[in-house]
């Protein structure tokens, strides 16, 4: 892994740019503002600001870090032009739409999907910074037919900047992740909606800031996720559905009983020991 | 206000006890575990451990710091037994029920209920710690019977703590947090417990560990909370249902613009100035 271009310097695709420049990887850059490209380029985190696309040069390592839907386009893009690369990845939080896309262009073999376990709610170029990946998992959903050394390249990569690989399936993944990030997110976008209609002010008491967090995330890349990620994030939002109909019930019947067992239920996944 | 008596010595009693303590008040304090009034004892946070309920001696100041429906039962003795003195109040995360059970007994002037927005999902005098207040709000919900002399008491009390007072309608109350306090518990419990039922492990990406740091909570402290507030609680989950529901429909659709409005809106909410 000699020479990486990143598409998209947001708050993952910028944060990768910094680790690996100052891990002394050359890295080529690109964003659709040129303000970033601009600012990257004077950070001294790329070596070099891509013209586009299609401008992969001598790349052996291509990383596309834009929103999920956006990198399902940009692949037809950069697929033909990076054929002398021996890894193409990406850092989506939805991976069955991106390894099918791979396939489907001919790029099984050296496309590896890739996502960070990592980030933040600010988003974009401002919001990266050196570390975020430190001491995270990157899940890699390799296939049959990925090549061993864009499995090794991608592997190089993530640990270069900190991170712990870990194989899954796509399928599972995407099952996966609809519960433990993408429904966390839709569940702190209502809680915050309901509070916005009530036009409460946003100090809210510890519990409740940690609750609407996420809610403060970029709206353009969780629409591509819900979207892409729709069927396990509609089953995931189902059974939230479901849970909160038979608290209501217990709540609504007066059964302290049946109320403390679901309390009960949750603290203790929290607090095995307890 | 010299002598103050906490009843119930976990993390908001303990807390207190422990500031109160430490800006020279005397504290007695009482804890159905006699080894939590012993190491409250010991730590020199108490200067007499209280043999009951009853045992209010010469204490111008009573708080109740256990759960909702325990303080209900606990004014009941407290009550005759504090006849000297001027300020009974509480700690609960309800209000209604406490200030309507004070009319009842006849003693309206001198209760005044409070409910700090400070805590932990930790609970216990373990958990119990110095300047848990500070530069927190505390709600004081005095009504039209509170005698002046109550009410100083419960204002010097918490800003001794370094706490803010705020006055409020105790029905006010119990409505706003249902909202900002109850329902992100809630939410914080169900999805525990999805992701309980999927065996999923607890070590999270940072997003979903927020989100389900609340589901760590005492359970009986929650159970009695969601019963005491089951009106606003009911409400604020079925109106939380009907966000799902609109949420559900639009991803299910394909609904990109409608999708991405209840993520602006919500963002909105958190970020006016984006």
């Amino acid at each position: 892994m000699n020479r990486v271009a990143v598409f998209g310097l947001g708050l993952i695709g910028g944060s990768l740019a910094r680790d690996l420049a100052e891990a002394g990887v050359d890295v080529a850059g690109y964003d659709r503002d040129p303000a970033v490209s601009a600012a990257a380029l004077e950070a001294g985190v790329l070596s070099r600001s891509l013209a586009g696309p299609a401008d992969i040069g001598d790349s052996d390592v291509v990383v596309l870090a834009v929103p999920v839907r956006a990198a399902l386009e940009l692949l037809r893009v950069v697929g033909p032009a990076a054929h002398a690369a021996e890894l193409i990845t990406d850092v989506g939080s939805t991976k069955r739409s991106i390894v099918a896309r791979s396939a489907e262009l001919g790029l099984a073999d050296r496309f590896v999907g890739g996502h960070p376990m990592a980030g933040h709610q600010d988003a974009g170029w401002n919001a990266s910074r050196r570390g975020l990946f430190r001491g995270a998992r990157i899940y890699l959903t390799p296939t049959d037919a990925t090549a061993p050394a864009a499995l090794d390249g991608a592997e190089t990569l993530w640990r270069r900047v900190g991170a712990f690989p870990e194989h899954i399936d796509a399928t599972i993944h995407d099952s996966r992740v609809a519960r433990t990030s993408h429904l966390p997110q839709v569940l702190s976008t209502l809680l915050a909606r309901l509070l916005a209609a009530d036009a409460v002010p946003t100090d809210l008491a510890p519990g409740g800031r940690d609750m609407t967090r996420l809610a403060a995330s970029d709206p353009d890349l969780w629409t591509d996720i819900a979207l892409d990620n729709a069927d396990e994030l509609l089953n995931a939002m189902a059974a939230l559905g479901a849970e909160l109909a038979a608290l209501r019930g217990a709540i609504a019947r007066g059964d302290a009983a049946a109320t403390r067992r679901i309390f009960v239920e949750a603290r203790d996944w929290m607090r095995p020991s307890v």
